[in-house]
């Protein structure tokens, strides 16, 4: 398994694309992005848990029935969700790249971020699909990843090499993240993909296990988007024996998928709206899995805790408080709380009780830019990861005035 | 119901006082409050359902057993909470009431609040205890309410006159809020003292029905404190027959209660940490009370409609995104959501979709110090109300080192 270059193009048959078409004023850089396959393509997704959804999931959805697509349309500016016109809006998009590519609309996958509820506007996405199309190439990833930033400080792209039955696999993705994100059996904007022959049921089922563990781990403010979404696009160009059932070439490209995800779920986390650090909380010691995964979460999410971080202050209090009112199962009697980074590592809490530390060490610890916050929940197998970020007053100002 | 002075020294009997004693380095106002009653009073109490819980609920849970209280003792500064002798220390703050005041000890409770995880010392407080004594008189709920405060900014008092069976009484209530407030079946430290004459039994009743729809509808930053307690305290010296059904007196008794603790729940909610806005989500038209409640409690908790309010941002998105990731089943073709304050009344979305507005208005509307949001789910016949605060950049800058 090995990091390469070339995000969504890494695999065989892929290219990419994007244009600033010019949907929300002010914007310098690409707000719409393509991405084509060769072939058509084995293709798995995951929506937002959230009643309120994006038109262009539901299009998707119908999109992908059949398991197959050649193509990913998204535009940022503008999410095209609660829009009376959005289903209508999500299918036009899908019909110009079949005028534009000459690929069928309902092989094509649309998706859109940016402000709810306000119309979409067609034009400048017509006028821009002939210079979008022209900017599809092999080196294109790095456009399109561009291309659906939002309030996104960092491109979010990843790729990987692996091999299959003897032939050379990769596997590439991009992210936007941001703000608004906590997803719940889903996650954000994501799309992946390989050159890797896999069954759509195959594909579907890795994806599905994968985020589980991986997207769905992930908080920067606790609301989770109407427009969540994770596509993977599977060509079998690398020409490997098809994955049609869970043996071990299927481990191997659940390996791939997992290392390209939990890549960009670090990315997420630590460009999330205002951050400045990256926090990562792992716990160990948990007798069900489900205590392990929500207490993680519950941490990772504490607006107390969060601000704590960013203040480099080892306020281990709140990692206890926001155990305590997870749901999560667990003695609190039992509880051990040790912050890592770069700069060494400080124990804080034993046995749910405060340990002497040097304050001098916690702040050098906490004043990297990754924190990990190493829980021990008592003596049990499970264990598990969540990712965050801190929160700021950048933050704040981000979403103090969004819209205008 | 008229509102009247005294706070927790309106009702007969009751006297409150408060001294600085220590607890915390450079706080200059006072840390030590205490209420007594005349003779004891019926008692009863909720308490937080975070598993980490504070050692003062452990104490004050085992001397309401029977009901009947006659002192409450609270410091700020320190929570007692996560240290290996929490349970003494609060033991010893009881034996101490006893000491100095003649109450017996298992007829005290006993609160803290401040900092988790550090040693609680008991030096100052029994330093503090004459000063203590002597300070109580029948205008003493201003010190005891400025004795709880921690990052407070303004003290938290109400009472109210009624009448039960031809006799007056009174009902007054102290609070601590600001952070750390996200009551779950429970809720902040409140103290409540009454006159009316009313047995343990119903008492708890009361308190146990009005805390779901007031303090338990409460959000300042989603995080539920390890400490929270509310108890009141009947001493019956009013004189009317004692309450021992769910009788008309109840009722009233109810109302009464109710009065004193929306009050108390929209200073805590606009008083939250950093906050410039009390935010009041109201919904109508929900199937079930639970729908109704869940919904309005979920759009208070969102980071990004709390931040948008801060900027005077009328990006209802917000408001359809939380209303769709509540749990609450509600159709979204039917929600519609409007902007209320003193300074007028904006429609932003009907039937889940946005409807022309005037952005100067929302933004009129938006700059007032009180706002509600009013959401319609539908036209079932239930509601709901739940409080809340923005999100601002001074919220960030007191946690972000809030032990130091």
């Amino acid at each position: 398994m090995k990091l390469i270059d070339g995000g969504v193009c890494a695999a065989k048959g892929f290219k990419a694309g994007g244009v600033l078409c010019g949907i929300k004023k002010n914007r310098t850089k690409p707000d719409l992005a393509l991405i084509v396959s060769q072939v058509p393509a084995s293709a798995a997704a995951v929506y937002t848990t959230n009643l309120v959804k994006g038109a262009p999931l539901t299009v998707t959805k119908a999109h992908l029935e059949n398991g197959i697509a050649q193509a990913v349309i998204c535009n940022s500016g503008n999410a095209n969700t609660c829009n009376a016109d959005g289903i209508q809006i999500a299918q036009a998009m899908c019909q110009m790249v079949q005028d534009a590519a000459g690929i069928p609309a309902q092989d094509v996958v649309v998706a859109s971020t940016g402000v709810i509820g306000q119309p979409l506007p067609l034009e400048p996405i017509q006028k821009g699909m002939a210079p979008l199309v022209a900017s599809l190439s092999e080196t294109g990833s790095d456009l399109a990843s561009t291309a659906i930033m939002t309030t996104d400080t960092v491109k979010k792209e990843v790729a990987v090499e692996f091999a299959l039955g003897g032939k050379t696999c990769r596997m590439g993705g991009i992210a936007k993240g941001s703000g608004m994100i906590h997803p719940n059996m889903a996650t954000m904007l994501v799309f992946i993909t390989t050159d890797a022959s896999i069954s759509p049921k195959m594909l579907q089922k890795a994806l599905s296990a994968d985020v589980a563990d991986t997207f769905n781990m992930v908080s920067v403010d606790g609301d989770t988007s109407t427009n969540d979404m994770v596509t993977v696009l599977a060509n079998g160009l690398a020409g490997n024996p098809t994955i049609t059932e869970e043996n071990q070439d299927f481990a191997v490209f659940m390996q791939a998928l997992n290392t390209v995800t939990i890549h960009l779920c670090r990315m997420i986390a630590g460009d999330g709206e205002g951050a400045t650090k990256l926090l990562e909380c792992t716990t160990s010691g948990a007798d069900t899995l489900a205590a392990a995964k929500t207490a993680a979460k519950s941490v990772i999410c504490s607006s107390l805790l969060k601000a704590a971080m960013f203040g480099a202050d080892a306020n281990w209090g709140r990692v206890l408080c926001a155990i305590g009112y997870s749901g999560a199962q667990v003695d609190v009697s039992k509880v051990g709380v040790k912050f890592i980074s770069q700069a060494g590592s400080v124990e804080v809490c034993k046995d749910g009780s405060g340990v002497p530390f040097s304050e001098e060490i916690a702040k050098a610890v906490l004043s990297e830019k990754e924190i990990t916050i190493a829980v021990t929940l008592g003596d049990g197998p499970f264990g598990a990861t969540a990712w965050g970020c801190d929160l700021t007053y950048d933050y704040v100002k981000i979403n103090g005035d969004y819209r205008t």
